[in-house]
């Protein structure tokens, strides 16, 4: 949606200011349930476009030319500050991330590599400039990283995992190698995101999608300090969204490490979540994902009921509580985003 | 631990009666971290060891003869009174459980069977009575089921999944299918337990392992009906746990659909869970499994960090946040269980 004279609904919202309808945007909003996306996946591997800066504006901007988006969000992946450091991974077919040399003890957490990234991720500083001046002001852009404990898990898991195993073990056996890998994180994450700011991403999101294995006593203990560093370093010119999933018992914590907005996942009804949280932060969240599978009838049903659990506060950015997956329905997305700028335009 | 003239600490636990220490058992006590138990599946599959009472009698005490454990459960599966059901499944070589017929719609809901447990699953009750005798008093036995959302997202699935986007498909766009379904499995439940406790058993304790992929408001719509009626047509003579994982945020809820005692899964604090649950229920949980991995020293000190927060009110069972994982160090579960003893002895 253009800018009002008052700003654009997205960014007004992240700093909870009034605003003529709830903004919405979509946590992989450019991705495989668009045709147009599969279409390039078949010529391209997912890193071949995450490194070129063309591609990476053109799949960014996807979604905000086919619906009334919000906000775009640059398209990359989590992983990518990884490489620069040292830690060398492949998409294995099917199975997601795959790195050849996890960390497991001080040596390899002595070996990463503090990354510049202007310098080392260039194709995404690039791709920012060019879907900044292709967006001609249409709507703001999104810049975003992972967290460092989501971050750290992948790079000891060497993948994704059920239980975290690994991951705790280090946290609880060896804190020496934890607390300096996770410094190492922190400040790569604190240079990535303000490269991106640089850059002219005009938000950005922490993504720590795997905090919600932790009991509150161990996120508090072993993660809030980086989480914190890292929200603490970033410039605060742009309005920061801090997001987890299964993060229900989190909130508070998460709170407590920083961001302008709190994600909220669909687990939690997101009333109770934002007076737990205070009014003086704002939310982001938390249609189910999986309703988006729903009948149209069904879409406007739990846009109605989430709008209605927020009381029309300002400070609310409509979205899902995950990202959106793989087979839904595009029409029912567009659908989604209708409802809820009819329903809670004032 | 042996009855004392006051009853067993476990079943006294579950009445919210004071006890002489707090009593511990763990989810999957009888499972792969045991090497007894691996040198026996070495010759038997799971379903063979499951279907023959001498076997499930010989694994069920197999964690009661090594530890002292406060509780025996009975060695069995949350799929087993599926297969007389009619729905037929296998486990796929390190896959888990794989339906080859799974349920989409009314016809396949029509097909399946209200069974009679007393014959049909009447390797598990002959096993309960061989347990009860084997054990000649020295523990109680808990019987088990999955809870209805639980069975039906299998069965609908065919296996274990991600997002649950079939199950949620049926509940949103065939309620009468959903309905039919949930009807069906409370129904066998019914059966099922009550025969268990004809059996024998002492004690139970409903899974709803995956109930934590829906929101309160799905969780209170389409499941909360099915898991009330099944606890509320199991004979009262024995207490009933009510376990999810990743509940945090329907801990009220699910009180709401019964249970003497709440399984509290680790993501949350034990004693935020039971100021919101209130002290008019009993609790069980929440040492994260993962912990059993790190020094004993870590382990003793989770173990009091977790009594302090029950403060030593009468009602606390002690257990795992979830099952007990496959590598487990078997002398930290010992550990486990003298700490438990030892620093809740008033």
């Amino acid at each position: 949606m253009k800018e009002t004279k008052e700003g654009y609904p997205f960014l007004m919202a992240c700093r909870r200011k009034p605003t003529p309808y709830t903004p919405i945007w979509l946590m992989r909003q450019a991705g495989r349930y668009m045709k147009e996306y599969r279409g390039l996946r078949k010529k391209y591997s997912f890193l071949e476009m995450c490194k070129s800066p063309e591609l990476v504006a053109k799949v960014t901007l996807l979604p905000i030319e086919k619906f009334k988006l919000d906000a775009a969000i640059i398209f990359s992946d989590i992983l990518i500050p990884l490489e620069p450091m040292g830690v060398e991974f492949e998409f294995a077919k099917g199975e997601g991330p795959v790195f050849h040399h996890p960390v497991r003890e001080m040596k390899d957490v002595q070996r990463l590599r503090v990354i510049e990234p202007e310098e080392e991720t260039s194709f995404l500083m690039r791709a920012i400039q060019i879907v900044r001046k292709e967006l001609e002001g249409k709507v703001p852009l999104i810049g975003f990283s992972g967290a460092p404990f989501t971050l750290a898990s992948y790079i000891i898991e060497g993948g994704h995992s059920n239980n975290y195993v690994l991951t705790k073990g280090i946290m609880y056996q060896n804190r020496a190698a934890w607390n300096a890998l996770m410094e190492k994180i922190s400040e790569v994450l604190i240079r990535y995101l303000n490269a991106q700011i640089r850059a002219g991403v005009q938000a950005l999101q922490l993504f720590d999608s795997w905090a919600g294995c932790l009991s509150p006593a161990d996120y508090e203990e072993y993660v809030l300090p980086y989480s914190k560093k890292v929200i603490d370093g970033v410039n605060k010119s742009v309005p920061l969204i801090h997001f987890a999933t299964s993060n229900s018992t989190l909130l508070e914590l998460m709170r407590r490490a920083g961001g302008d907005v709190i994600g909220v996942d669909w687990r939690v009804d997101i009333g109770e979540a934002w007076a737990r949280l205070g009014y003086d932060v704002a939310v982001q969240g938390n249609l189910d994902p999986v309703i988006l599978f729903g009948p149209v009838s069904l879409i406007e049903k739990e846009v109605k009921r989430i709008l209605g659990r927020v009381e029309g506060r300002p400070g609310h950015i409509f979205n899902l509580g995950h990202g959106i997956l793989p087979n839904t329905p595009v029409d029912h997305v567009a659908a989604l985003i209708d409802a809820v700028h009819q329903y809670s335009s004032k």
